[in-house]
C-alpha cells in the first residue's frame, strides 16, 4: 500500500523563501493581512486532509469505480467518496479562494493551488469533482448575470452543489466549432437544449443534491463555426427564484466511459433532451466565457501531474530504500544485510531524482503562475496587472503540457524502480502512471497545447510576451552573473535562452513561408521553453539554497536542493539539444510522407 | 474496436529483400529446403490465425481477466482463450521451428519469430502461454537428460502440455542468488521441492491437462548465491514412465495478480509443498540452465513490443485519416467535409511515424537476431556459428531493453493521436500502452539489460563484440560511402559508430577508477547503442529502397520505406545527442545526493 506525506517543507521553501508570497500580498489590498503563519497553517490542515481522509480511498476507488444505474441514470461513486466530499464541505474548502461577496474566504489562489496539489497527490479521481465546481464558479463569476451569481455562485461556493463542463460531443473534442447542440430561446427567456455529450467529468455522481452543468450550444441563428456557440447554465433539477430546487431538468447520464484511469471520477456521456438552460454572457460568445474556465483548467491539470509526480516520488524512494537486490557496483554498502538497499544503484538514483526534479521545479512554477493570477485580480497597479496576466498566458500551455509529459515521465519512471511490483494494482504505483495519462490529453491535448504556446502566445505577438520572460532571465544573469558558484547553473539557463531567441525567429521565418513549420516545430519547442523554465527556477532555488549555505544554515533541505539542481541540469535540461535538433529538422519529413502513410 | 492486418509486405521485405534468408538457408543443411514460397505460405497462415483467432480475443481478455477457484487452485482464463488454444495445436504451429526429433518441423527460428510478432500484435496476454512452453521446450532440449527428453519434448511441441519459467521470490527477483526455495534430494533420484513462485506467467491454467513447471531451487548443500541455485522439472501432474499422467503434483496456484495489464494472461503466485521434481543438468548450475530460457525469453519480449508498436501503429493510422477535426494550417485539404482528417496536422504525422519507424526497424533487427540464431544453430561453419552467437548476444539486451523502451513511447504516442478516445477501453489503444509496460520490467528490467550490455557485453571483452557490430557498419560505409544518395543515411550512422568508440573508451576508463560510472552511464548507454543498430538498418532498408526505384520498380513501398528513413534521421535519431551528454555528466550528480534521497 502506497503512502503519502504533504511535502509541506518544500512548500514553504517555494512560497516563502523563493517567492517571498506575503511580501507581495502586502502590496495587494484584498491579501494584504495574509501572513506566513497564516499560510501554514492552512498548509497543514490542508495536507492533513489530503493524506488522512482523500488519500485512503485512492486505491479502492480505482478498484471499484463508478456504478450507472440505467433506469434512474443517478451514478453511485466509489465507498467513502461522498462522506469524504461531505467533510471537504464541513472543513470550508470549497471556499478557500473564492470570493467573499458568495461566501468564500478570499484567500490567494497561490494557497488553492497547493492545496490541490496535495489532493491531486492523495486522490486524483476523487479531486476532480470539487475541481471542476471550481471551474464553473469561475465562469459564472467572471460572465454570468447577477441573478445567475446570486442563484448558483453561493451554493457553489460552499460546496453544497458541484458543477461541470460540458464540451465535448462524439464528433468534436479539439475542433469546438463542429459542435451540434442546440438552444432553442424560450418566451421566458430561457433555452431548451438538446444534444449529446460525452467525456464529461464529474458529470454525474451522489455528492450531492443538484449540479450546475455549464455546456456549450448554438443558437438558431448562430453563424457556424467556432463563434456560433454559448454558454448555458444546465443544472441537474431546476433551481427555483428562491434558491430552492424544483423539478428534474431534461439532463440524463446516458452511460459511464471505462478508461484507463481514474476511475473513481464519473467520466459521463449526458443526454440533453430540451433541457431548460440560461444564457451566461453574449449569445455566440461561449467560447470566450468557457475559456475562463479552461485556462484555469489548464493549469488544474498541470497539478494533478504534479501532486501524481510528487507522490510516486515518495513511494519510489522508500521502496528504493527498503527493497534489498544485488550489491553496490562499487562494493558491499550494507554489510549486515543480504543485499544492499537498490539506491545504491545509479540508475535508481537517477529514476528517483529524475521524478524529484520534475516535482520541484513543478511547484516553483506552479506557485509562481498562480502568485501572478493574484497578481492579475488583485494588484492596484494596471500595469502590473497586465504583465501578470500576459506572462500567465504564456506559461499556461508550459505548465499543462510540460508538467504532464514530465509526470508521465515521472510516474513511469518511479513504477520501473518497484520492478515487477511496479506493475501490480496493490502497490498503487501503476495507478499513478494510469491516471497521470489522461493529464496529456484532456483540456487541450498537449500538441494544442504547443500550438497555443508557439503559434498564439509567441509568434502571435512577435515573441513579445516571451521577451517579458526573457527579461526575469536576464535580470538573474545580471544579478549572479559574477558569482562563481552560480555559474553552473545560471549558465546553461542564459545560454538557452540566447539559443532560444534565434530558435523562435527561425521558425517565425520558416513559418511566414508555411505555416505547417509551426505545426511540426511546436511540440518539440514547448519542451525547450519548459526547459528554460525549470531551468530558471531551478537556478533561482540554487541561488536561495547557496546564500543560507553561505550564511550558516545547516539545515540538509539547502544541500538537498543543491544536489537535485545539479542533476536536473546534468541528466534532464540537456534534452534540450535534440529537441532544437528535432524542430530544425523542419516539416518536410513530416509532410512529404503520403506513401509512408498510405 | 481495433483492427489487425498482418505486415506480410514489409516482413517479406525484410526477409527476401533485406537479410535474403532463402540465400542464408542454402549454406544451413537443415534449413536448405526453405524456399521463398514456403517462407510466404507459413506466414500467410500463421498470420490469419493471429488476426482471425487470436485478435479477437483480446479486448475481451483484457476485461474479463483470469479467476482462481480458490478451492481446486485451478485458474480459469477469458472466454474463448482455450478454444484458440486447441487451434494453435490442432494448426500444428507450437512444432514450427522445434526438433524434427520431437515432433518439430524443424523451420527455421526467423520463420517462428515472425509468427510471435504478428501472435504478439493480435493479443499478447494469450500469445505468453505458447511462449513460456517455448522456453521450457529450449531448457530441456539444452540441458535435460534423454529420459526428460523423452518424457516431456515430444509433448511441448505437440502443444499437448505448456510450461513456465518459475524464478521470482518474493524478496528476490533481479537478484536470484538471494533465492529460498529448497530441493531435498529423495532415494529414488528425485528431489522434493518446497518454497514460494510469484509472479509466473502462465503459471496456471485451463488450457491443457499438464503444465511442465521450471523451478529454480537450492540443494542443501548449495553454496550461498546464485552459484548455488539448481534447475528442476516440477509438473503439475506427476508423469509416469510410459508418459500418461499421475496423481497431482504438490505445486498450487495460491492466487492471481492483479496487473496493470496482459489481463489475460495467469500471473501465478506459486506455492510449492514438496512437490516432486528432477534435475535439469548439473547441480548448482542451474542458472546458466535458465539463461538458455532467459536469452531466448528477452528476444521474445521484444518481440512482444514488437508487436504492440505495429498494432497501435495500425490503428492511430486509420484514425488519424479518418477523424475530422480541425483544418490543416497550411490550408483546407478536405473542402467536402466539415473538417480536414487530422492526419493533415505535422504533430499527428510525427507520432504515426514514430511508432512506424520504431516497428519497421525492431522488425529488421529482430529478423536479424533470429538469423543469427538460426546460423549459430545450424551453419555448418564453426566460426560463423560462434560469430552468430556473439553477435546475438550482444544485441539481445538491445532487442530487449531498446523495443520495449520504444514500444512505450510508441503505443503512448498512439493513443494519443485518438485523443481522449484513446483513454477509453473500447478504443484498443489504451490496452496497448498498459500491455506494453510490463516488457519494459519482467526477464530483467531494462536497467538490468543496459548493464549486461554495458558492463558484461561490451566493457567485459574491450569492445571485442561491439567492433564485429562496428564492421558490418564500416562494410556498409565502404559499399555505398561514394553514392550521393546514400549520404544522407550512411554519413549519421558512420559518425555515430565513430563517436561509439571513442565514448565506450571514455565510460571504460572512468569505470576503471569507479565501477558506478558503469551503472550511470548504462541506461544511456544502451539507447545510443540501439539507434545505431536501428540506423544501421535504417541505412540499409533506404539502399534497398533506393536501388529498387533506381532500377524503375513503381511500387510506392519502396518510396514510403525512404520516407520512413529519412524521418527516422531526423527526427529520432539526434536523441543521442542528448543521451551521449547526459551519460557524460557521470556518476558523481548520481551518487553525491544522500541529502537529497534523505
Amino acid at each position: 500500500m502506497p503512502s503519502y506525506t504533504p511535502p509541506l517543507r518544500d512548500m514553504q521553501f517555494v512560497m516563502h523563501e523563493l517567492l517571498k508570497i506575503t511580501d507581495e500580498y502586502k502590496a495587494m489590498p484584498r491579501h494584504a493581512e495574509v501572513d506566513v503563519d497564516t499560510v501554514n497553517a492552512i498548509l497543514e490542515e490542508g495536507g492533513k486532509f489530503a493524506s488522512e481522509v482523500v488519500f485512503p480511498l485512492n486505491i479502492t476507488g480505482d478498484q471499484e469505480g463508478c456504478k450507472l444505474d440505467k433506469e434512474t441514470h443517478e451514478v453511485t461513486t466509489p465507498t467513502g467518496f461522498k462522506a469524504a466530499y461531505a467533510r471537504y464541505i464541513e472543513g470550508g474548502w470549497p471556499a478557500l479562494s473564492c470570493d467573499p461577496e458568495y461566501g468564500g474566504q478570499g484567500l490567494p489562489v497561490v494557497l488553492n493551488q497547493a492545496f490541490y496539489e496535495m489532493l491531486n497527490s492523495a486522490n486524483q479521481a476523487w479531486t476532480m469533482y470539487p475541481g471542476l465546481s471550481h471551474g464553473a464558479y469561475e465562469a459564472i463569476h467572471e460572465h454570468g448575470t447577477d441573478e445567475q451569481k446570486k442563484l448558483y455562485l453561493p451554493k457553489l461556493v460552499s460546496g453544497e452543489w458541484t458543477g461541470t463542463m460540458c464540451l465535448t460531443e462524439p464528433h468534436c473534442g479539439t475542433d469546438l466549432g463542429l459542435l451540434r447542440t442546440k438552444a432553442e430561446p424560450q418566451s421566458d427567456g430561457t433555452y431548451r437544449i438538446t444534444g449529446n455529450k460525452i467525456f464529461i467529468s464529474a458529470g454525474e455522481h451522489d455528492f450531492v443534491p443538484n449540479i450546475v452543468h455549464l455546456v456549450l450550444a448554438r443558437l438558431p441563428d448562430a453563424p457556424k463555426g467556432s463563434k456560433g456557440i454559448s454558454l448555458f447554465i444546465v443544472p441537474k433539477y431546476n433551481v427555483k427564484a428562491d434558491g430552492s430546487l424544483g423539478g428534474r431538468n431534461g439532463i440524463f447520464c446516458g452511460g459511464l466511459e471505462h478508461k484507463m484511469g481514474i476511475h473513481g471520477n464519473a467520466t459521463a456521456q449526458l443526454v440533453l433532451d430540451g433541457a431548460v438552460g440560461t444564457l451566461v454572457g453574449e449569445p455566440h460568445k461561449g467560447l470566450q466565457a468557457m475559456f475562463v474556465m479552461m485556462n484555469a483548467a489548464r493549469i488544474g491539470v498541470g497539478m494533478q501531474s504534479l501532486g501524481l509526480t510528487e507522490v510516486a516520488f515518495q513511494n519510489a524512494l522508500a521502496y528504493a530504500k527498503d527493497r534489498l537486490q544485488m550489491r553496490s557496483l562499487s562494493g558491499t554498502k550494507a554489510k549486515d544485510k543480504p543485499a544492499d538497499p537498490i539506491i545504491v544503484h545509479p540508475d535508481v538514483r537517477k529514476m528517483l531524482l529524475t521524478a524529484k526534479a520534475y516535482a520541484e521545479g513543478g511547484r516553483a512554477l506552479t506557485m509562481f503562475c498562480s502568485l501572478l493570477i493574484d497578481r492579475e485580480l488583485h494588484h492596484p497597479d494596471a500595469k502590473v496587472r497586465k504583465d501578470a496576466a500576459e506572462l500567465v498566458a504564456l506559461l499556461t500551455p508550459i505548465v499543462k503540457a510540460f508538467i504532464t509529459d514530465n509526470g508521465h515521465i515521472a510516474t513511469n519512471a518511479c513504477m520501473q524502480v518497484f520492478g515487477g511490483h511496479g506493475y501490480i494494482q496493490e502497490w498503487g504505483m501503476e495507478q499513478f502512471a494510469r491516471d497521470n495519462r489522461i493529464n496529456m490529453i484532456y483540456e487541450g491535448t498537449n500538441t494544442v497545447q504547443s500550438l497555443d504556446l508557439l503559434g498564439r502566445k509567441v509568434l502571435g505577438n512577435q515573441g513579445a510576451t516571451l521577451k517579458k520572460f526573457g527579461k526575469l532571465v536576464a535580470q538573474l544573469v545580471e544579478e549572479e552573473g559574477v558569482n562563481e558558484k552560480m555559474a553552473e547553473f545560471i549558465n546553461p539557463v542564459a545560454y538557452l535562452g540566447e539559443q532560444m531567441t534565434k530558435f523562435t525567429t527561425e521558425i517565425g521565418f520558416k513559418a511566414f513561408q508555411n505555416p505547417d513549420e509551426v505545426g511540426a516545430a511546436a511540440v518539440d519547442y514547448l519542451r525547450v521553453a519548459g526547459h528554460l523554465v525549470f531551468g530558471y527556477f531551478w537556478a533561482r532555488m540554487a541561488q536561495v539554497a547557496l546564500r543560507e549555505i553561505a550564511a550558516g544554515n545547516q539545515d540538509p533541505f539547502y544541500k538537498a536542493k543543491l544536489q537535485t539542481a545539479r542533476f536536473y541540469f546534468a541528466k534532464l535540461f540537456p534534452e534540450t539539444a535534440t529537441l532544437m535538433r528535432a524542430a530544425r529538422s523542419g516539416s518536410k519529413v513530416l509532410m512529404d510522407t503520403d506513401e509512408a502513410l498510405a
